[in-house]
């Protein structure tokens, strides 16, 4: 069965890294004997905005849905185009429009990668953030008024609702309840954000008395920001809303000292739509065109999309082989943000030989 | 002259903190011949919802109105009474109706206390948050609908306004002026929330122009966040949102290991209302009543007040017995979470002597 995979590389070191996931992602399909399709696509990034005034073609939509997987690079070029709009053009449109309600981003202290905190040592240091993907505080609701004035105010309104919440709910008391912890923190603000942040509590609540076996934890998420760098051992399965998941996936991975590495992916667990697989770092202009990225988050969001396709084994051969080179590697493979003297390709190489 | 002070001790360990800043506060004012007066109120805390209903009395606003500054312990106890409900009801009323738009916070790494980042030393993290404490997400707008069914939806609205987001700027401006770095850093999430950040961002901007000496920085929060933990020697001073100043000057202090040490000024800069001083932690119900709450974000927000009625000799000498105390106290002064077997009042007592 031939699985068919939409590329799209994005902006800035989008490009220079996805060609090593791709990598990636060949030597695992053919040692674990995967029929893999791609189909590259030139749109999603500043430089197609800029020539046509969007993002996407019109029809991005009937050309996707049916690809059993995205793989997608970084998008963003401030200088060219305002953030807000090529990323409410892109990325946001997909993850919105193919319904992928679940970003899960895990959060690993690595062999071979130093911890910014102190003391701390692979093992210490293992969950993952579950964040709501479609709505909440990214919504489109909203405007300005009394332009260029004096009064002038705008507003934005945070929208969750109830189905919204309990399926990113359910799918992070499933996931605790798989893991042997089975623990899980939700976070909220419900003394300062009065209105939907209790409610988010209230599902909590409710969705708990079926999962009596899970442990559940509640913080606001400045203290538990503060808890992230304090005592991340605490932590098993961290679910919040799609502001505060976005906050703590890049926090967790700061911790671990992997915010260039981290994958994410964007799920829509029914498979009535694509899902998405990306890494957690943006598309960074400053390093672009430098062949210096890490292509590591892109690679591990390549196993990620193994897994999501059934092909657990794949997944784990490259999770492994990420492990082994970063745990034995030289300075002539590591990328510079690892101190190492290595270009984005040498890494890529390096992980895929080992595959 | 005589400076009259509200004194609200609030739940859980603020009754326990706020004697002993307020000893501090005595033994500066008898060093530097300061007349303070202060006045306790009972309100302001859960027990006192539970007897009335309310947390604070119909004329809190009268009564209060006309004192130099308000000296406020922690308040919230959610066993008693819901975060929102005792939160909406006391500290936020105070924020909001006597116009303390400015919440200052330091972050600074403290001789004696380890931070958790790995080889960080004092002098290596020393910055402000300046948050905007009136408006944006904790906003009163908002509501539900289709209760109890499937449907339902919860909203509630960011409310930001030109005056709100231009009189914190220009605070925050002035205050990276007077420092020697003279930088500028502006939190936002202007590629996700698509409305009121982007238009933070133009008021940075343009304000920016007024201040060409000042070194500009904008991030995202998510990789904002990521950087207080990887890079805090990059921050000078931070300004950010209500919601997310406030994870910030949570993160900020987790980073240097003072979460129960940070101090904070909610500010009137004008002087037309008081302003009020308060600890950064909360009111901690878990360790309330044992007597080994660290006192010390109480009595460094006692320093706060002072600078802020204008002695600063007086907030300096506080400043520094605390520093003097942390450089060489025996275990027996330091309070359990400095793993020193201290009680608040053995804390407190000492920092009071060295002033
Ligand atoms: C108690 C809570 C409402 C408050 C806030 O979020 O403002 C606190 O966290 C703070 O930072 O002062
Ligand atoms: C680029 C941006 C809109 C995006 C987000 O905030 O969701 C990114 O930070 C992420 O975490 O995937």
């Amino acid at each position: 069965m031939t699985q068919r995979i939409a590329v799209i590389a994005g902006d800035g070191i989008g490009t220079e890294v996805v060609p090593e996931g791709l990598r990636a992602l060949n030597a695992a399909a053919k040692r674990f004997n995967i029929d893999l399709e791609y189909q590259h696509f030139e749109f999603g990034n500043c430089d197609y905005y800029l020539e046509h005034g969007q993002m996407l073609p019109d029809n991005w939509f009937d050309q996707l849905k049916d690809f059993d997987a995205l793989f997608y690079g970084a998008v963003g070029w401030p200088e060219k185009v305002p953030d807000h709009i090529s990323l409410w053009g892109s990325l946001l449109q997909f993850r919105r429009r193919f319904d992928q309600y679940i970003n899960l981003r895990p959060c690993k202290l690595m062999p071979g990668i130093k911890s910014p905190l102190a003391d701390r040592v692979p093992g210490d240091i293992d969950f993952y953030v579950v964040r709501e993907n479609t709505e909440g505080e990214y919504s489109s609701i909203g405007g300005r008024m009394f332009e260029g004035t004096e009064r002038e105010v705008v507003i934005q309104e945070t929208v969750m609702t109830r189905t919204g919440i309990d399926r990113v709910l359910k799918y992070a008391f499933d996931l605790a309840q798989s893991r042997p912890r089975k623990k899980l923190t939700s976070a909220t603000k419900s003394n300062g954000i009065s209105i939907t942040m209790p409610y988010w509590d209230e599902r909590v609540k409710a969705m708990s008395a079926s999962y009596p076996d899970v442990t559940v934890d509640q913080y606001h998420i400045d203290i538990l920001a503060a808890n992230f760098v304090l005592h991340p051992d605490w932590f098993d399965v961290v679910v919040g809303s799609n502001l505060f998941g976005d906050i703590l996936s890049d926090l967790g991975p700061a911790c671990t000292g992997t915010i260039g590495v981290a994958p994410s992916a964007n799920i829509n667990p029914e498979g009535t739509f694509p899902s998405l697989f990306e890494p957690v770092h943006g598309s960074a202009p400053d390093i672009a065109g430098k062949g210096i990225a890490n292509p590591i988050g892109q690679i591990w969001s390549g196993a990620l999309m193994l897994d999501h396709l059934g092909h657990q084994d794949a997944g784990q051969a490259i999770v492994d082989a990420i492990e082994a080179v970063l745990a034995d590697a030289s300075d002539s493979v590591l990328t510079p943000d690892f101190k190492g003297r290595g270009t984005t390709e040498d890494l890529g190489r390096a992980i895929a030989e080992r595959i």
